[in-house]
């Protein structure tokens, strides 16, 4: 896990932040059905998945989002609050046993004042293959400065 | 739990699903957060959050998306793929005790030729109060009818 | 899941439910020995269980019925209360793996005025070779229709 | 917990068990609703619950026979069996903060030949006001004496 | 699991208990990582950990005395309090599929009083080939007697 | 959570990390009892523990050291190997709703040769009043510097 500590002043587009991995475990994909309640078959069914053109059970796309969330966090101190998620694709399926890796690159910057600014981050999660298995792009406001407003 | 049971050729612009309720609870929220490893202060130390302009831990705006999931789910049959989520907006806090009611709507629909099409989905989450805690737009791609493939 | 939605007096005895399927994983029989602190070693140590007649660990009688009752439910609507359960006998091991699916008929029906009345179910939870791993009887309360009382 | 870790020939009608205490909290029961995909309105969500006779969420009757089953267990040595249950009644709500005792007691014995026996018991779990909140009988094979096969 | 249910006056050096087993599953590693929020990728990431001289991942020192104090308690009858533990060391990996047992013996005895005494215990866990995986030295009191308070 | 990510060359006795925050809840114990099998009622037995002189549940003590474990990391980079704990002092109960802190100093350094060297804590864990609950020595050995081997 990486934690993403700077103020809005300290940032510049293209920058960017990679995470430690983690494997996507049969454990996890059962916890995530069994908090959400989504037992669609495809994850959870093992002889239905068979029967799919993925060959198998694959992870809800909205655990890969939330493994992300926790691979990469943005420091307390920084963070003002999580604006929102755009075009969020899944655009490969994660196995049970694949191992996720995350990187943030900074892609827009917009000044909101004399306290904060608007960072948009494209988000790729990508598996032990290199291939990205979801995209998408997250907008957080931070504190311009130690002195700035966080979330308190 | 709703199970949204239609092909895409009996869907029109304007249907509305509205599922039963679910209690956000501490449990939750922990094991949202040991699940993912995102243990953001404001979700997981309630001297910290106190101490916030919210007073006490709000739920992970994906621990509300997943609940979503699961309380308005697409039947097997039914569903091609999850095509993935445009602008996901989280408008008001989820607190610890809420309870939590899904409305799908559909909002466009696309023909993509004879086997599918790809509906646009409304998503709200709204609490006990009739508060919208999320918003956002849902693209899936569901089979035409019974004889058309589904994500097998 | 397939939710059983009927009013009393729209059920008639000989009508059948059949669920879709759920894989038992070694991490539901994890959880449920952690649930209910039933740490059997038949259900949990490996190397004792591969020593039995069974030849390896076998899931709790009452995961499956457990997972047997997510399966397959009741509407909230309709559903008055849950009676009992009469002659539950777990007829066949099932092993971590082991793919299970749910059918519900209706053997006995009693009326109990003008309200509600006692439906009687075989419940039969059957493994992906359709070998009966469990088979009781339920007994539940359903409302008449839609305007008699359901359990408010 | 206590474990009854007797041989069918150390058994006489009458016999029983009383178990340790444990607390149901609200995470045994949203665990449960997760575990097995139960999510009915009555055990989870709050609002729904408040509006019926009970005034509150119940925990599921699986629950709390899941519950017993970890308070009071049959020790590996002895046990053949697990044969079945018979008249499982759910005669009092058990509510979140209710704190449960299990007791067993020896209600019939039936001699199989020279290696076992079947023996019954009556399972009953109480609350902390000494009330009884589930009542059933559990049919159990158990080896003769140290000599004896258990369940390797 | 086995209860250790002596009192102090009962106790003489070189007493010992042995616990059945527990098999060490993906699911624990994955529950313990997730509940404590340590995801150290030695344990949690399956492609880091075949790199590293273990070749595979392996569970958390604290969660293999965690899984060990579970698997052989002390009554709640005698014990007075958990005084601390001395030289916890962990002298071989646990991999996931192994099975723990655990051995208490004790080794010291030091009389308090007339109501309770500290009793010092080497607690020794062992997998299914006999190796040691964690050796460690644990001070519980003692009630003297069923007369003498215990930890009420 | 913060992560201690200085080589061996670069730690001098005295230095000193402070973690954020996490409140313990209801359900991090029943987490805990269940994962690892622990129910002494003291921890899972609310009208037990009320009779006691804590007068409430409190939190095992394996488990205030799992979530300090989490709460302050060492960096995969630098980490050669977790060495052992000595002199573990459980000194004041940690109750649900408490949050704790962590604080590891450096108290002495042992040079083990050209590749690494042995760096002992003394690991604090205080709650919201300053209190100490656990006061424990930790042994680990760090990597000299990038160029050494760390754990791989």
């Amino acid at each position: 896990m990486i934690t993403l500590d700077k103020y809005y002043d300290e940032i510049v587009v293209g920058q960017c932040w990679t995470s430690q991995g983690r494997t996507v475990t049969e454990t996890d994909v059962v916890a995530f059905a069994a908090l959400t309640g989504d037992w669609y078959p495809l994850h959870t069914d093992a002889t239905y998945a068979a029967a799919t053109q993925f060959g198998q059970r694959i992870a809800h796309g909205l655990l890969v989002l939330g493994i992300a969330s926790g691979l990469l966090r943005i420091d307390p101190g920084t963070l003002v609050a999580f604006y929102g998620m755009d075009r969020v694709r899944f655009l490969h399926p994660t196995f049970i046993g694949d191992t996720l890796h995350v990187e943030m690159t900074v892609v827009a910057l917009k000044d909101r004042g004399s306290e904060d600014g608007l960072v948009t981050f494209e988000q790729r999660v990508t598996n032990q293959n290199q291939t990205t298995v979801a995209l998408s792009t997250l907008k957080v406001v931070l504190a311009k400065a130690p002195g700035s407003r966080s979330n308190t």
